[in-house]
């Protein structure tokens, strides 16, 4: 690592004109929040392993941004040629190359791995100082990184009409649809899960994220898909070769993007010999495909331009259009793939009743195994100081969430999990990002909250579910703050709200019983979830940040609902269901704009012990026993006889609890 | 009025170049939302009397632009010579002109009734056709508005410390701190009420708004007022001398503001004679004034920029300077006025106390006609079919609305009302602006709601209050309103949030009961209310609508919270008091920022009768009997036996009322 930052500097030092910077981002080609091995270009030169972060290399020194979350792992991580860099604290990387770099320095990038928006705001700063950001035809980090790990040639599947409930071609031809209302002529698509989901394929090439590196390109007439073809079986070919999909190697975007650019056609040997083009002659281009100029749709193309998403279209595929080719907004593939067909939906709801099921049953396990390792209360009962029973054993915040997922691996359709679980006793469960490794991890502790939240990619959904337990005696003021976030869960789970509110004006909803007492937490209250697709989906939020391009929440989008609390060196409090926005069926309709609320699609019991019910309404207080009662319905079929007794005790109502 | 707009049109015709239309603003030389009789330009052209609109006048049609509100009663007002042109619906006026009147257009306007960021929104869309604003020099409309009303004469007062708190000379040397700090060398005020906070004066010029038509200029080391000088009593004139303020005519404001546009100082012979000038010689420039320029000034002047808050400006002014002399920012005197220093929140708290027994002694009167002319069951019995008793006396929108306003002159310090009364019954009760007229204006029934928002200007705060009442059977369904509307008023009331927080993200805490039901309503649910000043008061708002400059609420702001829900053609339902911004005691501080609830300082009554106390949380109803039970001990003080009588059974606790 350090020896590479020795190499990466003489490379710089070797170009011509020398660079003065390089700057390494975290994402990859398709500007992915998680990345394959291969692509952790900035983990590998600094060192950092955090999910967020950015790392700019000068010749005389070493920077790495990364946001609060990470301040603490990455000043462990980073060694003393590296300096931590504080996003809110500190410049933004642009503003520091600004202030500190000189008049026409040439700052080099990677123009795969970096937004079109990001690219333009650093521009927008060096072009005071007439400094240059350079596209580079090779990564930089590539050429010192010796164990780069190779790529696997992992196969893709079809994910079929039984779980995707809209083909291809419907798919497209709405596509085709918003380029003729937004008359463009064509559309790249960079984001991997709208290539996924438009093409009902999923992949394997990132960990967590069922999806294919892969660009798309959709035409007026055509449409293409770029990807390593030998990922693909024989059915997959047919699947695509079927719904009149043309398949070009990965790298052959860059080179029709050229010709898109150009003003001229894509097209392809597929679609020639099915009679739908006109044009003959061979490829003059040299391709490996069949891309070539049909003269009959100059005009056309020639009066429209192509779409690009500038948030996660990547530089390099924009810098080859004339601006005025151009069409910058936001992808409505983004929207389409969050507004969920009924079979999605179906499946969506069938995902949560078999994961919240493995939840039940890793909770009841757990619940014996700190009683006879540990001496507990367990998850009914209160007592303090237990004694650790059983040395020979240990459950560690690690093994535990291999257990988990243990459960989760056993139900139908099971693929892997949806992200990196966060898995945090005590302390632990106050970082909101919290990923434990297997060296260092805690061990569990009877008298201390435990957190976890997890998910699973199953074919037909996925899911994201939080809960925090406690199996001795927790303080009155753990007790307290996990009632005010259950207040807050609550409160955004029963709201009801016209069409076209927004998930920032809800978000108030979720903190108003926190804020009371003088708490809060430090993140967004939730976010769309993917029909086995990504664990976090846009374009919809629900945030105390206002910004632009709020997207109204619509019926058929998922959402989670996770508000949390987190005292710093204590414990941390985190209750997360996946809901559905759904039509509300209102007395009235005030405004004719239609009323929304939601469905709660998540059924894992909240821990009563944990719960102060004198501080619930009793509408509150119906709301748990009504879930609790759903959960028992829902997962009896899935469990057995004694889980089943477990998940009785856990869903006694509160009710009557009180009148014992 | 038809015979005045072809005189306007034969004046625009006459003009060289011919104006192809003109546009009459409803706004005065302030931009003030109320404006005196005879700055009623749109009124007296159009003949539509509401408070919003905006007139266009071509030689061929005539355009008249308004708001949801007011809709029916422009459509009833308007004669056929005029087009309705509905604000949302319709095309804004400016899109209008560039879409239907020639390339080359000359658009006329009278330049001080326009502020600069509308007249530079209207320019933006103009250029597209090369159409011109031309900034005429004498108001068109006044020319041919034969019966114009003569300006008064009216007395400023000055507004003492015991009620303003703050003397002059510390508002303005505050000022001139952020002067200094923005790099400006002066400021233009034109917002009445800033002139007026500024300088603890107050005047009479415009109904229910104690405000006189005045600018004022402050530089780093001189201050000025603008005035009719006929309007300022010997003591308001010491008061100002003694601040080391200039008295200047009210139209000298041109010629300095082109003083301070040439880079010239403004200074006084009041000033020279306290040797604070080294100026000398003639004032050449003609002014009855000092003006004139001085040297050594020149540097300090050329380098900094003149204030203007472009929302509040008056476009003639701006245009004086060149675009880089001109800081274009939000008066820093709104947010200053909006923190109540604590001699104006002492003062505000007993208004609304005095303004509390008014309404008081309102309701038990009216109760009492109610009953004996109508013979209706009454504030406190339900029975239906109260047949009228007593033919010979009417009670009406208007003569009850008298009523109210003579209990309040009879309070100390009363002053006038703060704006037209609204009192509405039944369908009236919908109308959100509803402003009755003597012979139109419907008579109470024992049977409809009545709706009541009302204020009054008293010498040591401003008041709003709004309350709706039945005198006879509410139905279940007025019931059910009432009581989500109340749900919503309580929820914000008890809202505590982190300072940050803006007023549109707590909106919707006001909404969610009436949201549950489908039910809303088409208005803000607060804004903030002035110091014997403006009853509609910023920077801060309370708004569903997310708007540019959003100022987060803070501690010592005055600010209404006024849901409410409106059937059109059936009744309305209003619950309105005023809240004060304080800071919170939560037993933590999440985030060291430091939190904030509401102490509201109205004291009036909610109607038991019309509470649905079942739907109410025990928290809700223990607020409305600690709200009620405070209200009898505040109000007692102020009341007659036979008002405490009423009052005691007015605030009856719910908690009893369940147990009869």
């Amino acid at each position: 690592m350090e020896d590479s930052l020795d190499a990466l500097r003489a490379l710089m030092a070797s170009r011509s004109p020398p660079l003065d910077a390089l700057i390494v981002p975290s994402e990859d080609s398709h500007q992915s929040e998680y990345v394959s091995a291969r692509d952790q270009r900035r983990v590998f030169i600094s060192g950092f392993t955090g999910s967020a972060g950015l790392a700019l290399v000068t010749q005389n020194g070493a920077y790495l941004w990364t946001d609060g979350r990470y301040f603490l792992q990455a000043s462990k991580q980073l060694s003393d040629r590296w300096k931590l860099m504080r996003s809110g604290e500190d410049p933004a990387v642009e503003t520091w190359i600004s202030d500190n770099l000189p008049r026409d320095a040439a700052i080099g990038v990677n123009p795969w791995c970096v937004s079109v928006d990001t690219a333009r705001r650093w521009e927008s700063v060096f072009i005071k100082k007439r400094q240059k950001l350079v596209q580079l035809a090779n990564d930089l980090v590539d050429e010192v990184w010796k164990d780069r790990p190779a790529e696997e040639i992992l196969p893709v599947s079809v994910q079929p009409l039984e779980f995707s409930g809209r083909s291809v071609s419907e798919k497209i031809r709405n596509l085709r649809g918003r380029l003729s209302q937004e008359k463009a002529y064509a559309i790249v698509i960079t984001a991997l899960d709208e290539v996924a989901w438009l093409y009902n394929i999923r992949g394997n090439d990132v960990a967590y994220c069922p999806v294919v590196h892969a660009y798309a390109i959709v035409t007026a007439d055509s449409s293409f898909l770029y990807v390593d073809q030998r990922k693909l079986p024989n059915e997959v070919v047919d699947h695509l070769t079927d719904n009149g999909i043309t398949i070009r190697g990965y790298s052959d975007v860059e080179s029709d993007i050229v010709l898109l650019a150009s003003g001229q056609s894509l097209n392809s040997k597929t679609r020639h010999s099915i009679g739908e083009s006109n044009a003959t002659g061979s490829d003059d281009q040299g391709h490996t495909g069949a891309a070539r100029l049909i003269e009959n749709d100059d005009e056309k193309r020639k009066q429209h331009a192509v779409w690009i998403d500038p948030s996660s279209c990547c530089f390099v595929l924009y810098s080859k259009f004339a601006s005025d080719k151009i069409l910058l907004l936001p992808s409505p593939l983004s929207l389409s793939k969050a507004l969920k067909n009924d079979v999605e939906l179906s499946g969506l709801r069938k995902a949560h009743e078999r994961d919240g099921a493995a939840v039940v049953q890793f909770l009841s396990w757990l619940d014996n195994q700190m009683q006879q390792i540990y001496g507990a209360s367990g998850y009914f009962l209160e007592s303090e100081g237990a004694k650790k029973k059983n040395n020979s054993v240990k459950l560690t915040e690690v093994s535990v969430s291999d257990r988990l997922e243990e459960f989760r691996s056993k139900q139908e359709h099971f693929k892997g999990l949806s992200f990196p679980t966060i898995s945090g006793v005590g302390p632990n469960a106050a970082i909101i990002h919290y990923k434990p490794q297997l060296e260092t991890c805690s061990e569990l502790d009877p008298d201390s909250i435990y957190l976890f939240d997890s998910g699973a990619q199953y074919r037909d959904g996925t899911t994201d579910v939080t809960r925090t337990v406690h199996f001795g005696k927790p303080s009155a003021h753990e007790k307290a703050c996990y009632t005010a976030v259950l207040k807050g869960h609550i409160a955004l789970d029963v709201a009801t709200f016209p069409n076209g509110t927004t998930g920032h004006s809800l978000d108030v909803l979720a903190r108003t019983p926190l804020w009371k007492r003088g708490l809060d937490y430090r993140h967004g209250t939730g976010h769309g979830v993917g029909s086995y697709l990504l664990v976090h989906e846009g374009p919809h939020l629900i945030s105390f940040r206002p910004y632009a391009g709020n997207v109204a929440l619509q019926a058929s989008m998922t959402v989670t609902d996770e508000p949390g609390y987190y005292e710093d060196g204590n414990f941390g409090i985190r209750l997360e269901n996946v809901l559905i926005v759904k039509e509300a069926s209102t007395d009235f309709d005030f405004g004719g704009k239609g009323y929304l609320s939601f469905e709660h699609i998540t059924w894992v019991p909240f821990q009563n012990k944990l719960i102060d019910s004198a501080a619930l309404t009793p509408d509150e207080i119906r709301w748990v026993d009504d879930y609790h009662s759903t959960c028992r319905k829902i997962l009896a079929p899935y469990l057995n006889a004694e889980e089943n007794r477990w998940l009785e005790r856990a869903t006694v109502p509160l009710q009557v609890d009180e009148n014992l």
